[in-house]
């Protein structure tokens, strides 16, 4: 009895004190707000045909006529990644035989080379090429790394098993001396193949978890999303073993932190509001970037993000969207175009009225980050960003997702993302 | 054809090459010797009925009569976490109207309130404890802080729902100013209310996964690791919530670090040798070594471990077997008692013939580390585990589990741990 009236009192109290309780509509009618979204959505998609939509034909370098000055590497079968090996080794003894030495032509990964380009929302590999010589004393090493990692694929093509980055440094440590220099001229070996890093068959470590409404195959075995508990699936660090995607999502929910990520996962927040829920708990690793992008490709879903309200929080959404400078090269594969930021954003702290001591001030390296960012391309294009960055520079506040949780544990599953979705509040 | 050629060629140079592959017994035989020593095991552990076997009964204080002088923890139900949190609240407001004033008896978690106890093989929590009066300049914040955590967590219980400690932190950012503030009172409350933090309904991020020969329920799914690709299942956070394990492995497979343990799933280790492959990627985390002794008792496996032959690969494994110091007062339920050190060992150095360059050399703060390990109890109670540290020491080389990459990307599945487990070869 005691233990009744506890808890219906304190769900009352509950629903007065907390703020836009009282405007939120059903499930039912969120949920139908959401069909007519995604479905007025697709036919925009489908009239503009841009780039930064979710049409079926996403624009190329070659439709831009940008394919002959910028490089872009693709999937390549592991026979096509073995013949393009054996290509490149076959000119180098051509040119030794013909009295012109053994030298690599390597793309430069340089800042200087990168691009953005608008009209893809995304950052692309120059075609600028540098030449790596053996007979010369600044590249012997570079030029004899490069060899041994080539071999090291070859091996790896014939046999069909992925390595990591760890292992395939371990493989002749003399010789590269620090994994910063393997890793370095694996990236290389990328652009010069013209190939993915995972058609190189060498993976990073997993972090990423999802869960939800997705069904998927992982090296052959089929798991559905909704069956794995509060933990999750942990996201497979091979892409190329993932297959046959399979949803009655409405949206993907991309989640910054482990954190709010267990909350959606315990309150089953994807049985309520029909969505897959990703988290790469934290920096956006390559597993999880691949694979969201692969939902979003093949699901064909809105991907909302919930980040801190911080000027990293923008800077993860960024990776995800437009890819980071250091992997540009294949920043086709691993972005996902068209992320809607959905918050915790600057306009959202004084909207849900995050209380004073819920909010931290911002660092004079957070503000320098924050301003440095309004410089960026794939901030400016979207005005919207623009004015919410402005704001966080001007108030100099920043707030994490569990912000939120000063109303209530659940305030963010019960109160905050239906509220989103029924205003389609996201930017 | 060249294809073909070429396949058959570098496999045969590996064989010739690797070694102690050609002493490597048939997969058959191996499994047939670990068959023996498993049941021989059990049988040993059923007549000594040791604490650290995996003799159904493990010793208690109780059994030692130091139920008096130490503290423990247990896992309470929800109910029962909510009475305790009343019936102190109670004891105060009589304490308070008595005229004897506000304050809390809190267990001390003060190293010299600390106890290693062989008999267990753990560390445990003496009965010190210390007042936390209210009416005090030195307490009062403390005090306030206790009080408000108590709320929370009574909160919580009604609710029936999981936070993180950063949640919890942000309920009351004003008054606790910092997250070591309440995750330390956090752990107090623990021990005032004498239950395990989990019971708290207080879960910690999630870092570990598993796959192999495991089916278990999470939150209510079935879950079968053997199933779960390359990528495993994310070991759930909650593990109130994980129950009906089942399988037909011969032993766990504890690994330290991603890569390898990426390298067993993707060669599906656990088809040729029935086993559960876990890892928690690094520092173990509280989920993965609830996770681990809750396989360990209710299946009844052998843990083996595989870690770096580092300070820290033993200090990892002493932390799944006696517990951290942080944590003394619940070790009876974070520690996996029985735990063998499989290697990499610092005697396989070279008895493997890891080439010199993979071996790093110790730095004097690994070296201080290896010898503060040598005074440790958990360490000196096994003979074998002393002298391999000592062989560390006098050597001065580490090496991580990727050095036998050297040898090849698959010589940890295919010789080394094949080897191992034919030849018993664990402390």
């Amino acid at each position: 009895m005691a233990d009744k009236k506890k808890r219906k009192r304190s769900k009352d109290d509950e629903a007065e004190e907390l703020p836009f309780k009282s405007i939120l509509e059903s499930d039912d009618v969120i949920t139908e707000l959401l069909k007519s979204y995604i479905s007025s959505s697709i036919k925009a998609a489908a009239g503009a045909g841009g780039a930064s939509s979710s049409s079926s034909k996403p624009l190329t370098l070659a439709d831009l006529s940008l394919s002959s000055s910028c490089r872009e590497v693709a999937d390549l079968s592991l026979s096509s990644v073995q013949t393009e090996i054996e290509t490149v080794i076959v000119q180098i003894a051509r040119s030794i035989l013909a009295g012109d030495g053994f030298s690599f032509s390597v793309p430069s990964r340089a800042a200087s080379n990168q691009l953005y380009v608008p009209e893809l929302d995304r950052i692309v590999l120059k075609d600028k090429s540098t030449l790596r010589p053996f007979a010369s004393v600044s590249s012997v090493r570079k030029t004899t790394i490069t060899t041994r990692i080539l071999a090291l694929i070859h091996q790896l093509c014939l046999r069909n098993i992925h390595v990591t980055k760890r292992d395939l440094f371990y493989t002749d440590v003399k010789l590269f001396q620090d994994q910063t220099q393997s890793d370095a001229v694996l990236d290389d070996v990328s652009c010069m193949l013209g190939c993915t890093r995972s058609s190189l068959n060498v993976i990073a470590a997993e972090k990423g978890v999802v869960v939800g409404r997705l069904i998927f195959s992982d090296n052959g075995d089929m798991i559905d999303c909704t069956k794995m508990g509060m933990g999750g699936k942990a996201i497979p660090p091979n892409i190329d073993r993932v297959g046959d995607m399979q949803s009655d999502a409405m949206f993907i929910l991309l989640v910054e932190k482990d954190a709010a990520y267990m909350r959606l996962a315990e309150d089953r927040f994807y049985n309520r509001f029909p969505c897959i829920i990703v988290t790469a708990k934290g920096q956006p690793d390559v597993a999880t970037r691949l694979f969201l992008r692969k939902m979003k490709m093949e699901l064909k879903l809105p991907v909302l993000a919930l980040v801190d309200s911080d000027p990293y929080g923008l800077k993860i959404l960024s990776v995800y969207g437009c890819g980071s400078k250091n992997m540009s090269y294949d920043s086709a594969n691993l972005t996902t175009p068209d992320i809607k930021w959905l918050g915790i954003r600057p306009s959202d702290l004084d909207k849900y009225k995050i209380p004073e001591q819920c909010r931290l001030p911002m660092t004079e390296q957070d503000i320098k980050t924050g301003k440095d960012m309004l410089e960026e391309d794939f901030v400016k294009k979207n005005p919207g960003w623009v004015e919410e960055l402005n704001l966080m520079v001007k108030t100099k506040q920043k707030a994490e997702i569990q912000a939120l949780s000063s109303f209530g544990f659940q305030y963010l599953s019960e109160v905050y993302l239906p509220l989103k979705l029924q205003q389609q509040d996201w930017l």
